[in-house]
C-alpha cells in the first residue's frame, strides 16, 4: 500500500510541475511517468486517463489554495485588508515560482481555462466551481465591507468578479513580462473597483 | 504564384481556426494541412516550422485587432466613449464568435499568452510587443481624458494596463462560462480604474 500512494503521489507532484512549466496539451503520458521515475503500467491504475490526471492535479491545487484563501479572507483583519493580505501573499507566491524555476507560472486554473475549457467539459465545470467558489469567497470579504460603510459598490457579486478577473489579468501579464512588480497595482485597483471610502484609499496608498 | 499564395492563405487560415478552437500544443502539421487541404509538403515551404507557423498568425491577427483599436481609439468621439466603444465592439465580437461556433473563444493573444509564453522566447516576445501596444494605445486616450480632466489617475500607463488587464481577465471568465453577458461590466469598471468624474459616470452608467 504504501508504495501504491508513493507512486500516485509522484505521478501527481511530476505532472503538477510539468502541468505549470508546459500547460496540459503538450504532455504525454510517458513523459510524466518518465518525470515521475514510474513504470507506465502504474499509470493507468491510478488514472483512467490524462484527463482524470489532470481533474485530480486541478482539485489538489485547489484545495492548497482554498485553504489559503480561507485563512486570509476569515481572518480577524478588517474587510478590506483581507483583500489586501491575498494580494500580497499572490504576489509573494509567484515571486517565489519565479525564483525558483526561473519564469513566472501564473495562475494554474487561470491558464487551463484558456488552454482546455473549451475542448473538455469536465475540466470547464471543475475550473468554474473553483472560480465560483472564489468569487464567493471575495464577496463575503466586500459584503461586511459594505456593511462597515468601507465600500460604495452596488452588487457584491458582480464586483467581486471584477477584482477576481484583475487578478488574472494582472497575474496573466506577470507570467507574459516574467515580472512580478506589476502585481503590486492590484491593491489601488481594487479599492477603485470596490469605490473604496477616500480616506482608506489614501491612508493606505 | 495564384495557387502557391493560396496554399499560404488557407494553411494560416486553417491554423487560426484550429488554435482558437484547441490551442497552439495540441496541433499537428498534418492536422493544419488535413484541414486546409493542402499536401503536407507544401507547410514547410512556406513555413519553417510550426512555431513560424504560430508567430504568422499571431501577426496577421494582431494586424486585423489593431486596425480596429486605431479606428475606435483615434475616433473623433470623447476620449471616455471611445474606451466604452472599444468594450462594446469586443463584446459584440466574442457574441459573434460564440454564435458562428458554439463556444466562446476569449483572446488569442491571452490564451497563447497562458499556452505558450513559458515555452518559446520568440512568441514571448511578439505577445509582449501586442499588449506593449495595446497598453500605448489606451495610455493615449486616458491621457487626453487626464487632459480634458474627466478622470483622476496620477499614472496613466499604469492604469492603462489595469484597464488592459481587466479586458484579459473578463474575457477569461466569458470563455470559462461560454458567456459574454458579464463584458458589459467593462465600461462600469473602466470608469472606476480611472477615478472617472461622478458626474460622467452616472449620466453613462
Amino acid at each position: 500500500m504504501g508504495r501504491t500512494s508513493d507512486a500516485k503521489e509522484k505521478i501527481l507532484s511530476a505532472a503538477h510541475s510539468l502541468i505549470e512549466l508546459r500547460g496540459y496539451s503538450a504532455l504525454g503520458v510517458a513523459e510524466i511517468c518518465k518525470t515521475a521515475g514510474v513504470p507506465k503500467g502504474s499509470f493507468y491504475y491510478f488514472f483512467e486517463s490524462k484527463e482524470a490526471l489532470a481533474l485530480a492535479v486541478i482539485d489538489e491545487q485547489w484545495a492548497v489554495q482554498q485553504s489559503d484563501w480561507t485563512r486570509i479572507l476569515n481572518s480577524g483583519a478588517e474587510p478590506l485588508q483581507r483583500l489586501r493580505q491575498l494580494f500580497e501573499e499572490t504576489e509573494a507566491e509567484q515571486r517565489a515560482g519565479q525564483q525558483s524555476c526561473g519564469t513566472v507560472s501564473g495562475c494554474m486554473f487561470g491558464n487551463l481555462t484558456l488552454e482546455m475549457s473549451n475542448q473538455t467539459e469536465a475540466v470547464r465545470k471543475h475550473l468554474q466551481e473553483i472560480f465560483d467558489a472564489q468569487v464567493e469567497m471575495v464577496d463575503s470579504v466586500i459584503t461586511e465591507a459594505l456593511q462597515r460603510g468601507d465600500v460604495t459598490v452596488t452588487d457584491t457579486r458582480e464586483a467581486a468578479r471584477s477584482v477576481v478577473a484583475q487578478l488574472e489579468g494582472q497575474v496573466l501579464f506577470a507570467k507574459l513580462y516574467n515580472n512580478t512588480s506589476q502585481l503590486s497595482a492590484l491593491w489601488t485597483n481594487c479599492l477603485a473597483l470596490l469605490g473604496a471610502r477616500t480616506a482608506q484609499a489614501s491612508a493606505d496608498a
